[in-house]
């Protein structure tokens, strides 16, 4: 029964309740569900949103085609029932019903005989990549058009073509998926991954398995060890408006959103890229930042919007200022091939990622959550130096003098002013390291953590420059 | 009819209320001005000025000999009746007849015979350019003076010399022009020029007819188009002591001067140059810093204090800490001849201008000033990002990448927290690129301009480091 | 007659007040008290400490054995008898009779017969100093051991010794000296030595007798010319546990102590280096920062915890945070006998020390002081620059460019917001050359000092980035 949540509708997956028990691979879900044609408001995405409720308890949102989000519309919903072109004389040459990238995603509907000329600026190639079909996509410029392999296009020879392209334009409505992890605060940390790319499997499909198998694994935390502080959303969308649509209609979440996380591109052969949000000093940028090393040691850092962009600019945005950070696994800035060398094209298949990458994926996003729930302000209720043999804690500089520096470097900054990804990001160690000391600390009583500050500095600050 | 204000006087000039639709040129008001014998207090001073008063409307501020103004005193009117070195035997050397500066500004009188090595002690040469006459002055620390050329002074062979030098000090006033061009607002923004080098042309007199030019160009505006939001002040003055005399006499009008721009040496063949104030990141200083380039390519910055010193000085002082930047034209540094090799000295006339730099300086001041003028706080409309395609703005990124990115980059700074030169200065982009953009997004109704901050981020600002 | 204060308690050194005024010099103190086997909690600690009270008038507080100082518990009082090791046949290897320095501080008492291999497990030697006795100490952790010389230990080459330690842990009571030069303010700078390392003199008897030498100093100044502002608190104390019970048990005072110095190892040959406390930006770290180099033009600066570490870190811990800075001297990073070639060995004797050295260090703290009394805000009373040649402080930039910028950018800087170490750290020129050029302005009646800001600019800071 769906139920109205300000302009948009939302229902919620009652009649997938019983069934949201499966637990179905994270390859699994992906070879499943690849193929379909996940255009942004389609059929297939309808279907592959709800086989994925199947997993986990979701809720799935609906924005009817034309209704006005922000500055947005929600378009309508596109369906492509044939796609060819042919010689003259019937010989096919390009058939989406080989291929959904065959036909450029919200084109036109045209059929009639072009020009070779006229029929060269509507096919589309990869221009990296020549074997492969290219993902092109028109959502709100629209025309008419083709894609296929170079080969193909280089061997268009003769005067004219027949091309038929027969889309359809209805209304219908746009779903996003939640799912709600709740926690003992509403202060929440958003998880976002889009799944509109047909036909495609490292961008996007990875982003969301690793995503699902994640809220999987927070519930099953959440009952077995008690509710996490903060609440956890997942939300599986179409790219951009998506995001959109659902930050529109839940205005009233956004104050309460202190960090978020982006998935995209897991599956393949390249290190974890972290990619910051508009805002490098926020909490979630240092407490993410200070984690990754420890967790994917080929790792590296990339500023807001120097790796790839997404949903994260959405969230970023003015007016909404969630520190958003992306998590991919892309080449090396300076790769000629960056973000890896089947993108956008029909070679993101199946056959390019691995579940032990998806499951490396899915342990770091883990360490990062675990790290932004352990992530408080380390307030001291010792003054002066900790009596570390007396509480047997010492590290003894002459056996381990990096070891007792950085330990009394941890200690000093317990102050109730720094956080562990503060005090990790000054001291440019890893979150871990902090970690180890300050939970050490806590557990002889020396500190205590708070989610606000708390300072203990007797004096009161001198002014700066 | 002098009013009084203050301690000091101001006579708004009504006799010339009649004639100051004169509209001489640039040009034109040099030839006829420059010669005159401007010293700071001076009755040729005075003929300049009140010449001045016949192209614009302006009421000239004077104050008294002896008076106080601050720490410092208005010095006496000066002037030289005759200033003369001969032979004993009455072969005229040096005559200050032949030009005005061959004689120092505030030379004590002196007339008596004196021997070469006490000659010597008195008489002037330009150390960098020995075939001129150079510039002296001793407005406070006062002696006797002559100044000549290398070669005359070189050729001083015999023992003895005749001095003749009369001169008189007597009460006077220090006069300051002032146009003033009415704003929406009583926030003000202060262009100031001095007009006390006698016999030169580049320094001084190419400030002050620039600065003339465009106080007619805003006054032209005004009635075209009505009111400007900020009110301009143009200062005409003798250097430092009429800017302190002005300032100590209107100390009420210090706090709304929210920026300001010396101007000075703008005649002659070098870029622009345009040095900052005491406060670098004062909105005045962002703002016409990130302008320059636009007006001039080759146009460079420079640090306060490190290109030329002013009148700016007194604004930027303790006390009244206007930021008010200086624009000149100016050599390179670590050029040897800098500022300009004419610099203080007789070969400073009108054949080292030229009025297509001095109309190309107005330019570059009047574009300065329509920055300032649309230098507002941006504030969104919108949140998220733009639906740019539904709007007519996007840029593809296939296309042209750089200009995609700024176009995203410059929109997700509009929150309301930045002014339009905050934004220029942190994507470190031109004022112009920056104003296209924002410009086009207010013709949309995307973003409106605030003269306030005016954020509209819903989150808190999480506690930096 | 002992007071109770807090737990610990407070002796103030009543049948000394006679002797007082005796003036011995410093290495007449260092002579006399060198030798004694000043362990933290000894009978010899205690004579050391009662002898310097006869120097200055000093309290000595008292703290028991067993009682909890914050994290921290008070050891008990320890003694050697005898400690020594043999062969069996009875010719004796070690005697701690011949060198303090042969028994472990604080070693356990043990007697009995040990293989070989047990007693090198117990023998210490000095790493880098064969030739030399280390200095071990084993106050919490604790152990039975001796130390001896590398030659030493290099000719046991029998299978069995003898050891024989004789030590006594009986209750006792931990002092701290503490001499109070009273100011007008009870904001107070806190200079700390420590007296505890036995039979050794850089380390640590120099720190302690130039603050002695300071303090009467102080004293007189005091007499002669009035309190001076800050009051002053010399601590002569045992390292890290003797501040930390003076500052548990003083508690009330710690808002007050608005900055600090360490003094130690300062007789040997090597330049002072001065470590910034861990707020680099606090007035103590600029102001003593900005006061060095005139003070010692070989003199470095070094930051918190790169030099040496001492009972700053008490001071500088969360929940005090006192900017205590540390004196000393001590070789540049790098080198491989640093912090001195006889640290921490019998060779740490009166040899390596000078007279001279001590007196020179002595002078750099008291022009520290002197500096940290005038660190003012400096408040303008003029407005605008100062007219210079009025008030006869004028330098000619043609004669003098660098001091006339410098007297210039000083000016502009007295403007009530900035103290005179701020000053000198903007403009990265010595204390002393803002002071000269401040201390004439006063006189002048251009500006006045204020203990806390006083702005004087008319106009809003406008927001910056």
């Amino acid at each position: 029964m769906p139920k109205e949540k300000g302009k948009g509708m939302t229902r919620e997956n009652d009649p997938l309740q019983h069934s949201f028990s499966k637990n179905t691979s994270m390859m699994g879900l992906i070879n499943e569900l690849w193929y379909l044609k996940r255009d942004i408001v389609s059929d297939d995405f309808d279907r592959a949103l709800y086989r994925l409720a199947e997993e986990v308890p979701m809720t799935i949102h609906e924005y009817a085609s034309g209704e006005t989000c922000w500055t947005w519309r929600v378009p309508e919903k596109w369906t492509c029932q044939e796609a060819t072109l042919e010689t003259l004389d019937g010989h096919r040459l390009v058939d989406a019903a080989d291929h959904p990238l065959h036909v450029v995603s919200y084109s036109l509907p045209f059929e009639g005989v072009v020009s070779r000329t006229e029929l060269l600026a509507h096919l589309h190639v990869h221009s990296k990549r020549p074997e492969a079909i290219p993902f092109v996509f028109k959502y709100y410029d629209r025309n008419w058009g083709l894609c296929a392999t170079q080969a193909v296009r280089d061997a268009l020879t003769e005067e004219s073509y027949r091309v038929v392209i027969r889309t359809s334009f209805e209304p219908g409505t746009l779903k996003v998926g939640e799912v709600v992890i709740p926690g003992q605060s509403d202060e929440c940390f958003v998880l976002v991954a889009h799944l509109c790319h047909p036909a495609m499997v490292n961008d996007d499909l990875t982003g969301v398995v690793v995503g699902i198998d994640v809220a999987r694994e927070l519930l099953a935390l959440s009952q077995s060890q008690g509710q996490t502080y903060y609440t956890y959303r997942l939300l599986i969308l179409p790219e951009t408006i998506g995001s959109v649509a659902y930050l529109s209609h839940n205005e009233e979440l956004i104050p309460g959103m202190s960090g978020g996380l982006f998935l995209e591109m897991v599956g393949n052969d390249s290190p974890h890229a972290l990619q910051g949000s508009f805002e490098p000093n926020s909490q979630a940028d240092r407490c993410l930042n200070s984690v990754l090393k420890s967790l994917d040691p080929q790792g590296y850092l990339g500023e807001y919007r120097t790796v790839i962009n997404n949903d994260e600019r959405q969230f970023n945005a003015p007016g909404v200022r969630v520190p958003m950070l992306s998590l991919s696994r892309v080449e090396p800035p300076g790769s000629p091939t960056r973000p890896y060398p089947e993108y956008h094209s029909s070679d993101d298949n199946p056959g390019i990622v691995t579940s032990e990458r998806l499951e490396a994926t899915k342990q770091v996003v883990l360490g990062m959550l675990r790290a932004w729930e352990n992530n408080q302000y380390v307030v001291n209720q010792f003054k002066g130096e900790v009596f570390c043999s007396g509480y047997g804690i010492w590290i003894d500089y002459r056996v381990n003098p990096e070891g007792h520096r950085l330990l009394f470097r941890i200690m000093e900054h317990c102050d109730g002013e720094h956080t562990v990804a503060d005090i990790a990001s000054i001291l440019q160690t890893s979150f871990q390291s902090v970690w180890e000391v300050v939970a050490l600390l806590q557990s002889k009583d020396l500190v205590w953590f708070s989610r606000t500050p708390h300072p203990t500095r007797p004096r009161k600050r001198q002014a700066g420059l």
